[in-house]
């Protein structure tokens, strides 16, 4: 069978390679002095760690964050070098020590639970980087002020100090620069140490959150668009799905699942196949009083109809004059709606939407 | 490194193919005569495509529902025999005919456009069984009453007709009744053809839905709940993650992204290594207003705190006396949570929760 046929006829995912170097480049060159690191856990997003990380290292980037232990070993055996600094954000796994070292995979330290754990078990290895997680109001990993204040530190080889903002894409609040201004006290007694606090939208919010480096994830994907100034950024991904039936209605027809959507006049629909099983939130469900989600045919409007199925969803065609035909392909994510419409509509946010996107989505990698 | 071991400190799936096996044989005793399917579309809703499929192969399941072609052709490689029957619902793929018969894989035609061209590529070869997808007031896939009426099917191997229930798990409502007499009234002309309609919950609904074939799905894997006679049924998942973090907090900390919860008193909360990259939908989320979902702890409930993160999640486990800490699991869907409330708290159905859990969630099949 011909493959490239044969996905052509499905969901697909492209991701232009090209747009995440742009996006690494020019956030890289806006940070300096800063380092610009990358943010590449849940598989990059979901996009394919392999590809994005291996696009991300020739495009000069050195400093890899993951979540967890497993994530790290992948991506170093995606490396096959030593050459890279990865962080594994969710801290030392319990009994797992021994394998950070050996995968030279740089633990987030943000417990004393976990620093106990690994003085117990390097006692020889010392040298070995780690870096800690400092909780500045986010209350989820890091040491707290009474903890760091503890800290015995003097035989660690502390690498940089990490923390997160709860709320950087929220201009009005004020919670981002109070969390920094923590951050710089309770760093205060680590004289040399690299420090790093800045997400995505910290990175357009102001440069005092620069730091030593910065940690971007979602803005190399598929540009933020939350904050003006990040639109400089090139979205880095579009997603079709093709139609496999075009059906005229006649007024009274119930649409779908629950048949909770009834069409108040002759109705012309395209059944699409893509759903929930792809990663379509189900939430984009419509009914006769209330919206959903809408996909787009030569750039106009196709609103959803009724629910999402597993692997189908209904789209209202009867407006759009063009002639449309089973195999026809349908934008989900493209040019006339990007990731963040499409995650508002569903109640989500783009993370969630992105991560979510099933194996079952060919991904189409280009460099243009 | 031990993969096994480093498995246990990942959220991991345990899923039960003896109960599996079991509901099958419960449903299968229970529509005889009736031939009972299988559907195991989207990668058997999530479980794992290969291990589903020979399990209910080997509890004497022949016939098998997939998506679409593509889904159809790994199926058929997983056999590695043209002993089972496999039918693909989404139709014919456009170009695609000679494919479906190499691997014999039966496409469940639904418009005139699929027939046309199947007849175009077929002249040599109509001995080729195909199903008939008839829309009995789903307005999804399928031939309406008029072009039932119309349709040329003397050359035909009609195998199968094949319909779909919008509403069969709402017993408050007659439109299941409707659609299967429109069925009934459609297929008349088709003598000694097999007809289906019944998904999990039709089969549960009454004995007139049975007819010659049922294709249950979410029944097989963890017991439909909304119909109280599905009871029979075992539940075959469970899921756990790891706590990778215990903290104490101040009254007045925030936790999360968004700052959008406040501790209202001193909690301990633990950080539990499974977000919305792993499956877990975001709108489990809580707020001060708004509870959202909750685990569990050694049967005790501990409800979800703030939002959702991509590989995060906190929960409240002020009130739970038993010491806890790093390293130990929570359960997720279990004895204590079925994947129905889950979904519930979610605000979806729990074919989404299951079809979306990620490659990231270690699966562990048992049998026993």
């Amino acid at each position: 069978m011909n493959d490239d046929a044969q996905n052509m006829l499905s969901a697909f995912l492209n991701i232009n390679l090209k747009s995440i170097s742009n996006n690494y480049q020019k956030i890289s060159g806006m940070v300096m002095p800063a380092i610009c690191a990358a943010t590449v856990k849940a598989d990059a997003y979901g996009l394919g760690l392999e590809q994005v990380a291996l696009t991300l290292q020739k495009s000069g980037c050195k400093y890899f964050f993951v979540s967890d232990l497993s994530e790290g070993v992948r991506l170093r055996n995606i490396f096959g070098s030593n050459d890279n600094i990865i962080y594994a954000l969710n801290g030392l796994k319990p009994s797992m020590t021994e394998e950070y070292i050996a995968f030279k995979i740089t633990p987030v330290i943000g417990s004393p639970a976990e620093l106990e754990e690994y003085y117990a078990n390097t006692e020889e290895n010392m040298e070995n980087p780690i870096a800690l997680h400092f909780d500045t109001g986010f209350s989820r990993l890091g040491f707290d002020g009474v903890e760091i204040d503890k800290l015995l530190i003097d035989r660690l080889n502390i690498d940089l100090i990490v923390s997160h903002l709860s709320t950087a894409e929220d201009i009005e609040s004020n919670i981002s620069e109070n969390q920094l201004k923590q951050l710089l006290k309770y760093s205060d007694r680590f004289v040399g140490v690299k420090k790093t606090i800045a997400n995505s939208a910290a990175i357009f919010r102001d440069k005092s959150f620069l730091l030593d480096m910065v940690r971007p994830g979602i803005s190399l994907y598929c540009g933020y668009n939350g904050i003006e100034s990040s639109n400089r950024l090139e979205p880095a991904i579009e997603l079709y799905a093709p139609i496999i039936q075009v059906k005229d209605l006649k007024a009274g027809s119930t649409i779908g699942y629950g048949a909770s959507y009834v069409a108040k006049k002759n109705t012309r629909i395209a059944l699409v196949e893509f759903g929930y099983a792809d990663g379509l939130p189900w939430s984009l469900k419509s009914t006769n009083q209330e919206t959903g989600g809408q996909f787009y045919i030569n750039d106009h409007a196709a609103p959803i109809l009724g629910r999402v199925s597993m692997d189908i969803v209904a789209i209202d065609i009867t407006k759009i004059k063009s002639d449309i035909k089973r195999g026809d392909f349908v934008e989900i994510i493209g040019s006339n709606q990007n990731i963040d419409t499409l995650a508002k509509n569903a109640g989500t946010i783009s993370y969630e939407i992105l991560t979510r996107l099933n194996s079952r989505v060919k991904k189409f990698y280009k460099y243009v």
